[in-house]
């Protein structure tokens, strides 16, 4: 299809695309004359991906990690889910202390030599700014999070899809960025849940 | 204490702090001479909430919404516990489809006239936006975040603090907000974890 089509049937801007194109986020499409190039399903689909994690707030140099991953993934499915994972968790600044955050990966049953450093940093980084604001988590809501958040991780898992290296990348990636603000949402409407279950509605 | 020493215990600038005066997020200080008013203990913990906040990105508009909650907290636990958590729900533009969404608060054991309309317009539009980019969440993983975020809800919720109604919103408000960066980041490291054990370390 033209560049034309490709724009219908993405529902993205032929300008957004060719920015794209210029970023190396989409491969080039096939040469049918010097003007003019031909694009496919799998441009479509490359392009949900990119309109994906954009809208998930991930920056172009995010994309470009993930775009990464997808073009030359590792072998190994614990690397391909770690490179996937790592694209897109966010740098944190400075080199934070990882005491505690190390102490709560082992209560989940990990090693840090098992882990990225910037995965730890973001949980060290949470736990900072939660010290700062003079706020505690109570030690059983601490037990709840680590046990039910490895559930939700072991279930996850469970259902990557092993029909090719780009679904499970596509998989690991989207389902950890765009699910973040589902796991939000609904653990508001549960608290609701738990809060009338708990108080009655007044 | 003077703003001078109201800056250092808190360790905001006299600026800002002149700021969230002015914009009222900050009660006035007692006059102790027509040029100089005394602060205490009280603006020190308030400031902490409001750096909390900031810090985890929610607006003055989200901050004076729970700053309003504080001054004038709701009799009814349930109500303190929704307009806490209601202050700090982003509002989503439009009018989404909540189909989808009430169905998986009724399978969380919620009925939808005892949630706020924003919390299900939020559940609403992640699911949106997964689907915009073609990715389902698969049913099992579905049923692992309802049953756990609901487990998690509870304990949240048992460890409520009843010692005052300043407590109790404060936990609802910052244990809503700033905990949301803990328990993403915990879920990531817990997916390495999980991938670790699922697959070895390569």
């Amino acid at each position: 299809m033209r560049i034309s089509e490709l724009s219908t049937a993405s529902g993205v801007p032929v300008a957004t695309i060719k920015y794209y194109l210029r970023e190396k986020l989409l491969p080039e499409g096939e040469r049918s004359s010097p003007t003019q190039a031909s694009y496919g399903t799998a441009h479509v689909q490359r392009l949900g991906v990119i309109r994906a994690l954009v809208d998930a707030g991930v920056g172009i140099a995010g994309v470009r990690k993930v775009v990464g991953v997808l073009e030359e993934p590792p072998e190994n499915p614990y690397d391909l889910l770690g490179a996937a994972n790592a694209a897109v968790t966010p740098v944190i600044a400075g080199e934070p202390d990882l005491t505690e955050a190390t102490a709560l990966l082992e209560r989940m049953g990990g090693a840090p030599e098992k882990c990225f450093p910037d995965q730890l940093a973001a949980v060290a980084h949470a736990l900072a700014t939660l010290e700062r604001a003079g706020f505690t988590v109570p030690e059983p809501v601490m037990a709840a999070y680590l046990e039910h958040l490895s559930a939700i991780a072991d279930a996850e898992l469970a259902a990557t899809p092993a029909t090719s290296i780009e679904d499970a990348v596509r998989y690991v990636v989207l389902g950890t960025t765009l699910v973040e603000p589902l796991i939000l949402a609904l653990r508001r409407v549960a608290e609701q849940v738990a809060a009338s279950r708990r108080f009655g509605t007044g």
